[in-house]
């Protein structure tokens, strides 16, 4: 038996941290079935080469594995024509609808508890992600407008995960982010299909308690008393705003995983981007990457081996000899790496 | 030759804060014209018992005034039909297309540069806070439908308020906040329209340096390096989730204020919101009022008085005796009023 797994790296340092990861995987041996690693392209850079940010072959190719890792995707600095963004699309062509990003900060000492310790559950697949958007021009200039979607399938599915993962954990707490003091309608039905999950499963989340936030005031108390919040679940675009937020307390974006995971298929993605400033320079954080292929092999059911890497970064975390620039130190990609793989 | 000053408390702690504004305002004696106050009526709780969040009334005497101050609505904890939120509408009625928001911490010394300083400029009237929003049944459940709307003339009057603030600060140094990786149409259109400005105005921002910055990123470098922003513009909603993680950055929402502005018409708004835990308990934190009722002035042409105003909530904060609990004190906010007006 072999575990098969697309590598998407696609653009900056992707390049870089997407290697560190499978290398990490490597490492783990007889832990796992034997990875069998799969190439694929995707980026903007492969767009201004060939036209194609997301080439049929590679959707084709990551259906015919097991999970993925994707890196991170650059921005175009002006409009581009046809240009789509690949991770988005790939999101919605592999139904991967759940974007869960644990935020956790790393004690000093192993048996304290993390001063930040959240999942953001974000919702992958709609919002104002669907992409639906059109300009016309009028008498007082253009006129651009875009769809918000929010459906009631897609908010009970993000929304029973998210009741999953808070029965899962010690506080099971779980914080439903939204805007339904301007969105009413649309934020007004993500609302209320979350809070209606516990009726439509009786017992299964009594433990569970719920409380909501405005994404305005949630980012607020993010920053101030992060200790507050559990499992947050978010219609997309909050959710992309709030880890973002959540990276910024633990250090770095360059500590933070994801994994889009759908009813039958997982892509581990580190949460910071392609880092054009950087790339190249073999200086990124690889922890991020790493971590999101712990995610992923936990999800698949792989828990020790997953547990087995969070253990040997946190490690290097508490050691801090061995860190990339991001968190104050001055090793390489491969100097993380390698400190990584030491403590396996 | 009076100042004739619509006073709007609406919900919660508004109704606490806005009286202490207004003694504020009066102890400032022969600097600016007479004031002459006008209350008005608006909010949720006028909704539950009447039926209207915001009586037309409001809005025509709001018209025959020169100037306002608004307080703070409560947002409904399930939907409800036929209730908008009053502050997003006011801005719309009467065209208050420019959220103006600074952010400034109080530096320990009078001489030092505070750690934080920054003007969030956000568009007011567009964006998702159009409400134009609609729900159907399909087989698969509900599906809810916003539009977010960007027009180029909402864009470019914004973008141009932003430009001449920055080149009237010492840094002219202009973020431009978007997410057009996503969002190329709506984004797109505000991005190109902002940067359109100084070709439109040859010379005038010559020394205004322009960046531009993902708005989940945005939310990320304001926690980690907040000095490289000076000005923020940004479409609505992300103007409303950045000012609010910029207020975290200088201790307390109850500091930040706001002015509403639009081409004939200023109406000043703290930026925090009811606060109905605390409400009605006397604790609530005035300054946000105070500095809005300042930012209201100094938009009139009042600077001198408005810097008086400044400077006694400055000192106020710096000696750090007498600060409502937000700030880690025990004063009532009539104390922490009657200390800002004996500075006065
Ligand atoms: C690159 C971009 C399209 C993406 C997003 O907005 O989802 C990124 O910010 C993320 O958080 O994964
Ligand atoms: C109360 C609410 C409608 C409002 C907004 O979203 O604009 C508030 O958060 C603000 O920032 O003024």
């Amino acid at each position: 038996q072999s575990l098969k797994i697309g590598l998407v790296p696609a653009d900056g340092i992707g390049r870089e941290v997407i290697p560190a990861a499978r290398a990490a995987i490597e490492a783990l041996g007889s832990d796992i079935p034997k990875p069998e690693f799969v190439d694929l392209l995707a980026g903007f850079e492969l767009f201004t080469r060939t036209g194609t940010a997301l080439p049929d072959e590679t959707v084709e190719a990551l259906k015919e594995c097991d999970c993925a890792l994707f890196g991170s995707v650059s921005s175009p600095s002006k409009r581009v024509t046809g240009y789509s963004s690949p991770i988005v699309a790939l999101r919605k062509k592999l139904d991967l609808y759940a974007n869960i990003r644990p935020v956790v900060s790393v004690a000093p000492n192993p048996n304290d508890k993390p001063s930040v310790d959240l999942i953001v559950v974000r919702e992958n697949t709609e919002c104002l992600y669907v992409k639906q958007e059109e300009i016309k021009s009028t008498e007082s200039g253009r006129e651009a407008r875009a769809i918000r979607l929010i459906t009631e399938r897609a908010s009970a599915r993000i929304g029973r995960m998210a009741f999953e993962l808070a029965r899962a954990r010690p506080r099971k707490h779980l914080t439903i982010i939204h805007k339904s003091n301007v969105l009413s309608v649309t934020d007004g039905l993500f609302r209320e299909t979350v809070r209606a999950i516990p009726k439509q499963n009786p017992g299964r989340y009594d433990d569970v308690t719920i409380a909501e936030q405005l994404v305005d005031s949630a980012v607020y108390r993010l920053f101030r008393e992060p200790q507050i919040y559990d499992v947050m679940v978010a219609p997309n675009l909050y959710g992309d705003i709030i880890s973002d937020a959540a990276a910024a307390l633990v250090g770095s974006l360059g500590l933070v995983p994801s994994i889009n995971a759908g009813d039958s298929f997982v892509m581990g993605e580190p949460v910071h981007g392609s880092a054009p400033d950087i790339a190249g320079k073999n200086i990124a954080n690889p922890i991020a990457s790493i971590r999101s292929a712990a995610l992923m092999l936990r999800h698949l059911g792989y828990g020790a081996p997953a547990d087995r890497l969070d253990k040997a970064v946190d490690q290097v975390i508490r050691e801090g000899q061995v860190l990339t620039p991001d968190l104050g130190g001055k090793a390489t990609t491969q100097e993380a790496l390698d400190a990584v793989l030491r403590k396996l």
